[in-house]
């Protein structure tokens, strides 16, 4: 069985969302699918469709677990998850991955991140993507809290740190 | 975006299960594959794993929605969700099918075809396959309580039926 | 802690759904308020409706999961849990419960009942107040599927099997 | 039906956990309680079990989530709701709340302030309570991320804060 990572990140809307994190998501994905991962995401716009994109790019799988709807996916999703459960989705998300990467994001990834941590996934944070990733780096908050992430400076290095820690 | 077609029914302890149900199962997953969907289930053993094996024999990929871990996978399975919700993964699968193929089944197979009915999803049962899909048809059970499903004798008729209904 | 008892059946606009069975849920829901338990159910109307009524005429205490709003519970739901999970919610109502009784009801209802007999709970079904209930009743099936549910003719007896499995 | 208010915080082996953070605990649950609200809350130790104590002294009724199993409820607990979600049940505390209050905390603590904000739940962080909530407020971090939380001194500004808010 091929290993399922996570992409998490600020949908389209985000005001702080920048090319530069869309486009380390693409390389992301384009990464995952090469090195014979399956992307796993909300399967909306932003950075999980630059992720899907990438992977679909490197000649991979894409799986959308999405709140309600399949018309809420974007085009490069391959199998959209009608999970019925709205932001409780998030979970599954984050259950079902072997690592976790984090992109920029507000407090939906937060939500995510949290999520990873409690459930003692391997956790990446893809620092100078802006948002909530940077806020945790830059702040150095949480460092004194149990329950630990891990910093990646680029597309490469992420994919590095999930694959040293993929049971 | 590929259809995704739930198949459930008896996981390999349930000493209803016969050699004809495992064929259809096979059968029905092939089927599934060669249309040009994408099979989704429990990814267990029994009904679940003979489906799985068909799909990869006509060419499709594979997704199970675990209970807990990907250790319970059966081997044809290609994407493993650790839903980490128990017997509620039930849910899951039926919320992201865009039909429901039942065969023989128990309890669990019972709770997934109401699940089916209650979100109104396209639900078929494959006559003769013995267990709780046969109790239903063969006591006409239940044909006067709103909320249908379908009946097919094999697996072309199942699969004929399942995209009649897909949206 | 006091012992928390589930009651399922039709809603309100179940066709099926007879004065005889929503006088037998006012009867259970008294029943377990006279006897220390806390009444749980789906918060809204028909079967639920009667089971809280009789629980508040017996001093007792009790909780609606909603499928996702307040509005939808009836006036007599002490607690109001908004799951937000829809059909979903079934899971958490059955999970939650030491004992289930299972009054008339439709898909959902059998939903219910077979959750409560995956997860193992003490599932009894009230005879005589008509539909899915009856119909597994009066036809035998699913009697030689593994699993089983107790059947009471009243609302004493179903309090008696419920107690007599309480942990 | 009256309001549901949750108290989310530490664990009682979060190291960072004080005196005064189990003291406003208290105070917080007893004021519930006063006010004529129902106390929420995962149903263990620490946070929970103090605003659970405090509920009781004040004449309230206390609901718990438990992860799992009613043997990992706190004395102070009246009804308690087994999930068989794990960490997930946090979703249901806060989908059920019609305000939150979050006291010191962790990262399983931060997983309910990043669920309520992004469900739009009136959210109120107690200062000087240490954990994550002070992380929050004393970096100032994510106050330029979309979505909000309320900052309370004490139990009386917490309560004051939360009914503002209840629709």
């Amino acid at each position: 069985m091929k290993p399922l990572i996570a992409v998490c990140g600020s949908d389209e809307d985000d005001e702080n969302l920048g090319d530069k994190a869309l486009k380390i998501a693409e390389e992301i994905g384009k990464e995952i699918a090469k090195r014979g991962a399956i992307l796993i995401c909300g399967g909306r716009g932003g950075i999980m469709q630059s992720a899907c994109k990438g992977a679909k790019e490197g000649g991979g799988i894409t799986i959308g677990i999405l709140p309600f709807s399949k018309g809420e996916a974007n085009p490069y999703v391959d199998v959209a998850i009608e999970s019925g459960l709205g932001h409780f989705r998030n979970y599954i998300i984050i259950s079902s991955a072997d690592a976790v990467i984090a992109i920029c994001g507000r407090w939906g990834t937060l939500n995510e991140i949290s999520t990873s941590i409690i459930l003692g996934k391997p956790t990446i944070l893809v620092k100078g993507t802006g948002g909530v990733v940077d806020e945790i780096i830059e702040n150095k908050i949480l460092e004194n809290i149990e329950g630990r992430y891990l910093i990646a400076r680029d597309a490469k290095e992420a994919l590095d740190l999930a694959f040293r820690f993929i049971r």
